[in-house]
């Protein structure tokens, strides 16, 4: 990936960075430019510090605030490393720092009743067996969690996610957003398995208009 | 907004972090309950350690790893503030670090597809007097900058997000996504003019239509 599209898609404002911050932006082109990923082990500090001519404080810093962007992790007393999911930070929109919880969450489920119908559609027209057996396995976790009473908060996202994965769009898995919800994934499921982008869009629909009454009636 | 809600979306592993991760998530959690906003000080690091109880160099640290995270912004000589689009990062899906940018572009593409109909809809219904003259106004700015051969990609952006404010939904602020384009907003802007959903819907996709030849055209 050139650096043109990194300038766009970081919107670049080299006037106003301190030290730390331009020397994070020569790490992350130092990523790119060589294709690490996540796993990979970054050159150590000292290393670092020479290949990019500034101090071992800077690169320290640089690296805290990458760490801080889910771009580099620690591991201890082993070195630094590429982050898995890199760059891709929690709450990546601020939802925390928005006032009106019960708007939010109207906010976001307006949008997730455009997207999701046409991610399911799209996950019958391509998921494979293997995608099939493990929606199925994520399906059943969350009916079993439900039945006996327990949080399925976590399971719940995980199956949204994977339906996502089931597209070969790799942005629906980062953009598939966080709510809450309740049941009917067993259709959803079916109809994916079915391969049947029609009955997929309706079975998540409707999915997703037993949730809004969940909402509208768990946020007053 | 109450902190189980924060914990959600942050997805809190407090069992990993460290003292300084957790002085951070205490300042969050500080912003939150007083319901600071964008231009609000931030109590100095003396009275912050104080109030926290923990040393005024995990303080320093904390402000750090929440200045990464666009939460709070530094002013020379006259102390930390919350920043502007509180918590929202550049790049938040670590689209830099994606490999295959055509291919990227393409997803990308996909999802506008999915949502700017709807948001051009939307905003239809809603824009006000006020939201069309703004939106005029950037629509000539675009056309102007074409005709001059300038760089009309911030600008295009900007016309965007602004279609998208004329909607209540706050999340589409930030989820419209980054994309260059070419023209054809004269149509989308007349619709919105017209409180005409159904021709906004439809010269929206249109818009998307031309832009997917170009993006093909470029990204090979």
């Amino acid at each position: 990936m050139n650096s043109k599209f990194l300038d766009d898609v970081t919107h670049v404002k080299s006037s106003s960075k301190t030290l730390p911050e331009r020397v994070a932006d020569q790490i992350r082109q130092l990523i790119i430019d060589r294709h690490m990923e996540n796993g990979d082990q970054l050159p150590n500090e000292f290393e670092l510090a020479q290949q990019l001519n500034v101090s071992r404080g800077s690169v320290r810093e640089a690296v805290k605030l990458l760490v801080a962007r889910n771009v580099l992790e620690l591991r201890r007393g082993k070195g630094t490393f590429i982050a898995d999911n890199t760059g891709v930070v929690d709450d990546p929109f601020g939802f925390a720092y928005l006032e009106d919880e019960p708007r939010l969450a109207n906010e976001l489920m307006d949008i997730r009743r455009q997207l999701e119908p046409w991610i399911a559609a799209k996950a019958a027209e391509q998921a494979n067996d293997q995608d099939i057996a493990e929606l199925r396995v994520l399906q059943y976790k969350v009916e079993e969690l439900i039945q006996s009473g327990q949080d399925h908060l976590a399971a719940d996202q995980q199956l949204h996610i994977r339906i996502a994965d089931c597209t070969d769009n790799r942005v629906l898995h980062e953009l598939v957003p966080v709510q809450e919800t309740i049941d009917t994934h067993a259709a959803v499921v079916d109809a994916i398995a079915a391969h049947d982008p029609e009955a997929a869009r309706e079975a998540m629909q409707e999915h997703l208009k037993h949730n809004r009454l969940s909402l509208t009636g768990a946020s007053e």
